[in-house]
Formats: structure tokens, sequence, C-alpha cells
């Protein structure tokens, strides 16, 4: 599909000769191209121009190839990042890494380029944080930045592919919503045509209705929003929401044992693809076997015994999160651990009750590197035990009316869980700061570019 | 994953022997079991109680079952759509079409049904829009309308696939954005702390700059915002738009050709997987070869001199679609028809001109069915043109900036279309109105559920 297959447009090469065009070949493709002509497009990543001779590292989606300018081409100016095309011949050499070089026969420019703001060539990109977001255009033709959005997007086509495999059907639900689906704090609101809306904060609401109305497994990849005013490094106040959610459960386990699985599978596939990739990261592949499970309570005994830290009313705070982290790796080499059995009053009225202990909740937080990148859980699917957690919360069944009536028609037991996609690669790719993880984020500062 | 697989929770049938739990199976491997005990878990879609036996049409996420319930469980109180789990032994019978049914043991009542609000075991749902619209949770469990959920998760799914395959980026860019697309008419507003921010009316923008920054190809699975008032039967104020765009492109037909063949891969799917179910729909799927082509200019005359039929300045409205729909059926034989070159007055500033003709663009829209479905062309590259193109529209650059700025950076030649998939399902599964193809639709009266 690259290029004029069939169109057959003439060009006059030096010489005179009409020829047909030549259809563009990638930069990976000229290996196996030995001697033959080719045109390539893409962008200057160096030129040094040497006397009689130039050399021009060109760089397009799949890689990078030096092409050598000759004879009259030689010290054609061209500016590092503009756009070009190139038409020359394959030749085998030892001076590069990939065996091959382009003897160039002509050179059309495309694009050319202004000055950079900042330097692009070298391994690592010396530029801070608001400048690579500021100038994302420029930022993005940086490999190492190019390649957390090859893995975001891979991290993404597994997770579709590992649940779709296992019956999910993937579902689109609303963003702009008449209430907030946590109970309305830290909402963006909007005029919706004279009516008061939000944006969605999660699509639990939604997701939990399509699960009990018939689709069992249901996955959403969508954006929520948060108006936070917290300016961390963690978080954002717009991204990309991985959501799960599955009727039919025996007991919460069972969703813990799903994100088990489907957290194996997509590393797997990111190593398949992009093991060379996560060096420049620092990033290994976490093992994942059977994740280790910490109730809150112990979790916060832990803390408590090992790093005389105390944790908040039933929850674990950021340094809490980081220290039972570094104890699991220590203890059980594990990246991963999951908390479970959150109280009633720290989780959302959606929760299901434990049954031995109705204070603590069959919930789960999990943690990576430290850091939570998922809450899930069972919820309530009885209609009269919803109806009493929403009023042991305060909140009034009339706000909730279309989500309540749901329950009414058999509505199974079902849990599920998000994950926050940006925050878990932020942390698998050892980035200084979430934002990285975005092309464009959205925090208190920030909406543009 | 189904249930607990290694759990090994005990339970006691009546008679006291102590057994291992079954683990849940799935309506449509009953076939493979004859004779043997399951566990089935699912909705009642019928019962019958004949005196001393009963009869239980269970349906889960895979198909449809026939339970006979005999001795004591004979006139069990079971609601219709309640959830329930049944174990039994599968028996052959000639009296189903999948040639067996289960022999109830027990039955459990996970969630009971209060009466429903309109008649599902019929055919075809027996509601009107507004009823199957607000009462989503109940219409969902109709089998028809649940395709629609299903034939839309695969669209996304075959959309993805090919597109991948063709060296394509998934990328998620932000919803909440400084200003309007297309030049800022018809947004939703709010207030972004403190400043004015806009849900995004098409990922353009972003889709370009991510693009020309290196990714060459890339595309976009989001919801789009439109604050239009209209509320016409092929309109909705939230969508997906699936949008691609492609670098280093030679013409805008090459754009034109990727469309064609995705479109003849995601029908080619959907063929594969859901052909069955296409018949209640009374849709077909439909043959491409090679698309027709008309210029603008070509379907107004058509218009006038085949229907005659004005347009309205540099464009086609609702009727003219539809009739060239159904000139091109009738003389082509196909269901699509790109129609081309578009005047610049009509196209947004972003548009690239025609080069024999600068009054004219090298864009197209695709109308299926004759409705519009795609726009799409070739973009302006170059800085200078692409300022000239604003400043002829009437738009402030400086509003513009971090757009336009990329621009200058070495922005090859690119190109790209958008899909609306609600919209292409409604007209592909011949639904009377486009928000049956929303799980949640937001149109100007409804915000809810």
């Amino acid at each position: 599909m690259d290029s004029d297959d069939d169109d057959n447009k003439k060009w006059t090469p030096k010489g005179g000769k009409k020829v047909t065009e030549l259809k563009r070949v990638l930069i990976r493709e000229c290996k196996e191209k030995e001697n033959q002509e080719v045109t390539i497009k893409g962008w200057v990543k160096r030129v040094r121009h040497l006397g009689s001779i130039s050399f021009v590292l060109l760089r397009d989606r799949t890689g990078e190839i030096q092409c050598v300018l000759e004879n009259q081409w030689a010290g054609f100016k061209l500016e590092a990042e503009g756009a070009i095309e190139l038409r020359g011949i394959v030749k085998k050499t030892n001076q590069t890494h990939i065996g091959v070089e382009v003897l160039a026969e002509s050179v059309t420019i495309l694009s050319n380029s202004a000055p950079l703001p900042f330097e692009l060539s070298k391994q690592t990109l010396n530029a801070g944080l608001d400048q690579v977001l500021s100038n994302r255009f420029v930022s993005f033709r940086h490999h190492k930045i190019s390649t957390i959005f090859k893995i975001k997007a891979l991290f993404v086509k597994s997770f579709s592919e590992f649940l779709t495999e296992q019956g999910f059907t993937q579902i689109f639900t609303p963003k702009l919503v008449s209430q907030g689906a946590e109970g309305g704090a830290n909402v963006f609101k909007l005029n919706y045509f004279g009516k008061e809306a939000y944006l969605a904060q999660s699509p639990q609401f939604y997701k939990q209705m399509m699960v009990g109305a018939g689709f069992e497994r249901v996955f959403e990849i969508a954006p929520v929003y948060r108006a936070e005013e917290h300016n961390s490094s963690r978080h954002l106040n717009e991204y990309i929401s991985l959501d799960a959610e599955m009727g039919f459960i025996e007991d919460f386990r069972e969703i813990m044992k799903l994100e088990t699985e489907l957290l194996k599978f997509i590393f797997q596939k990111i190593q398949c693809s992009c093991s060379q990739d996560l060096a420049a990261f620092n990033a290994n592949i976490p093992v994942i076997d059977k994740i280790p499970e910490l109730s809150l309570i112990e979790a916060q005994t832990i803390l408590k015994e090992v790093y005389k830290k105390e944790s908040p009313e039933g929850d674990l705070n950021t340094e809490g999160e980081k220290l039972i982290g570094k104890y699991i790796k220590e203890k059980q080499g594990s990246d991963f651990v999951f908390i479970t059995h959150y109280p009633a009053d720290t989780r959302p009225m959606y929760t299901m009750p434990n049954k031995e202990n109705p204070k603590l909740t069959d919930s789960f937080d999990l943690l990576y590197k430290g850091t939570e990148i998922t809450s899930g859980g069972q919820r309530i699917h009885n209609h009269a035990e919803l109806l009493k957690s929403f009023d042991n919360k305060g909140l009034n069944p009339k706000e909730f009316t279309s989500y309540l009536e749901a329950f009414q028609y058999g509505f199974p037991p079902h849990g599920g869980f998000a994950i926050g996609l940006e925050r878990i690669l932020y942390r698998f790719l050892n980035l200084g700061n979430v934002r990285e993880a975005s092309a464009f984020p959205r925090d208190c500062d920030r909406l543009v570019p």
C-alpha cells in the first residue's frame, strides 16, 4: 500500500531516459535490495559534508540508513529533520551496522526544516520535560520518545487481543454523563444543551450495565477525566483507562486471576516485539507467575512493624505503596502485589462487602513497582443490597436511577478492574513522569499542544 | 478462565455426597458434552410449566439451551430474565435444533428479575426507539440488539488489525483541547482550571502532527463531539470516529485506495464471523472492488440532468447524497461512491488545493448507500501555504500556534480520512436510526442512561 503501486508516473532522470518511477522502499527493506535501485523517503537525521562527498543519515518509521552523496550531489544543502525523497543504489558496505548504504542518484526535498529547538541526534534527549512536552512535534522525532508510543500501542493491542480471545466484547460508552461514577467530586462540568453534564471519571456504571445486560464480559479502552488539582508526577487529568468487567464470577479472586493472566500475556507480547528497545529505558519484562497478595491490614502491619510507618485509615499513602512494593520485591522477587480487602468506608458504594467481615470489601488494588496501577473487585449485584450501600454512603438513589434500575432485572455476580495505561507504562519504562507516556498530556497547566 | 478452575470449593448435593464443584460450561460447549454433568449459568429466556415437568430456555453469551425440570424441580418459580445457575446432565434430543438439552439436577437463583418493561422473547423487539434506548439494560438482552454491538466490536477490531498490518500505530490524543479543529463552531465548552477548553470535534490536528513527527502512519479510535442541535436520524452529538492518517503519499488517491482496501478487509471479517446474524437485519456484505468515483461537479450535473435537482454551492445535501447513491447502485452496482474535488470554499483550511484548479481540493467524501460515512483527502504540508490557507479562511494563526509550528520542521506530504463508526453500522445494518448503533447515545435530549 506504500505510494503509487500502479499509477506508473513518469519522470526524467539525468541522461533523459524515461523510466517508471520506483515504488517507495522502506529503510528496513534495503538490506534485501543489494545492488538494486530504490526510492526511499524519510527525515534527515544527520548530514556530514566531507569535500567531494556528503553522508546523510536518513530515517523513516522502520529504521535509519546511511546515504552517500557524490559528484553533483556532494554538498547538497539539506537541513536536519527536513523530509526528503532519495533515489539511489543499495551498496554493500562494512561502514554501517546494517551492512548496506545507498549511493544517491537524486535527492528531492519534500519539506525543509527550520532550526530545531533542541538537538535530536544524541542517544538521550538533552531537554527538560517541559521543553519535550511543549515541542512534542520535535521530541517525537527522537527514537526513545517515539518508542514509548509504539509500546503503548502494542500494550493496547495485546490487551484487546487477550480479552477478545477470552470472550470479551469491546464496548464504547459515553464520556458525557449526567453524574460522576464515584459520587460527584472532581469532575469536569459542562453545559449540555441547557443541562448539566460531566466528563466521565470512569466507565464503571456502563461497563457493569453491559455485563449484566447479557454481554457478560466487556472491555473498554477510552479516555477518563479527573478534575483533580494535584500536580504530581503520577497523575494526569485525562488518561486512557483500560477497563474490563465480567459476569457470573464466583468471587473477586477470579478477577485477580484474569488480570494476572492478562498482564503476563501483554508483557510476553512486548518482549517478543520490543525487547531491544527496552535497554534504553533500563526496563525489564516483569516475571509474573502468581502475583503475591497482602490484605490491607497485613500491608499496614508490615509498614508499621518493618518500616515504623503509620498508614491513613483504610488505605495506603504514596510512601506506603512504595515501601510495600520494595518489601515484596525483596521478600518474593515480585514487581507486583495485590492489596486486598479494603474497608467499605474507603471504597465506592458499588463494592461487594466481604461475607465474613462486612466492614471489609472483596476489592483489590494492584501495585507495580510500588505504584497503584489498578483498582478492582467484585461489585454488589443485588438490588436491595446496592440501595442500602448507596444509603450508607449518604448518596441519593434518585440521582442514579438508570444505573440502579438495571439491578432489578437479573444482574449476575460480577466484577472487574481498570488499569491506568499511562501509569503502567510510566512504571514499566522507568519514566520520570507519567506525562511522558501521554502524547499530549493534560494537567492543570497544560491544554496545548 | 471461566469460574473457579482450581479453587476446588465443596458443596453438598441432595444425597449428601461431597463432590468437587463443576467448572462453568458455556452453552455453546454443551453440544460436545452428551451424558456429562455440567453447570451452566445464564438468563431465563422463557419458562413453560406443564404439570410434572417444566421447560426453561436458558441463554448465556454463547447461545441458548433448553433445560428440563422434573420431579421436585418441576414448577420451580423462575422469572423471565432472572440470572440462574443450573447443574444437570446433557441429554441428546431431537426436540431442540442444537440436538441436546439439559436435564436439571439443581437450580440456583443468582438474581431475580422484576417484570420487564417490554416482551423480549419475540424475534423482533416490539418496542419504540425511545423505549429501547431508555431501557438499554433490558433491550440489550434481545439478540438482535446485542448483535449490533458485537458487530461494532468486530468492525473496530478489524479496522485495527488491517491498519496495524499496514504499519500504522494506534494513537491516543486528547479530547480536551484549546480550540476546535475546524475553526470553532459547534463545540462543547468547559472550564478547565480557569481556562476555556473544548471537547475535540476530531483528532485532525493531532493525527496530522503525529504523522509528521515521524510515526508516518497512525490511527485512532475515540469519541468526538459535535454540539449540533440537529435531531436527525443520522447524527449523534458524541460518536466514535475511526481516524487514519498517513505520510509520504503521492496524492489523495492513495488515501482512497487505502480506505477501499480497509473496508474490503473489514467486511470480509464480518462475513466470516457474523454472516448468519445479518439476515435479521436484511443486511448484505457490500461487494467492494474498485469504488466508483465522481467529482462533485459530475455528481451535481447528474443530479441536475437526471433528477432535476439543484445542489447547494460546493456540496451535496442529504437528498443529493441519497440520489447519487441510488444512481451509482443502478449504473455500477456499487453501494459505495467517492465524491471528489470539493471546492476549497467548502472544505477545512488544511485541505490540499488541487494543482490544476486551485479553487478545488484534493479531497473526497465516501457515500455508502447514499449516506456520507467518510471525509478525507490530502492535507497542506507546506508551512507558508498553510498560513495562507488559514488567512484565506479568515482564521487567526495565533490561535493555532502549536499546530502550525509543526509544519516548520519537515512535514511530509500526507492525508487521511475518518469513518463515523455508528454511521456506517447504521447504514450497513439497515437500522432506522443511527442511535441504535450507539450503546448509550447522546443527543440534544438524551444524557441518560
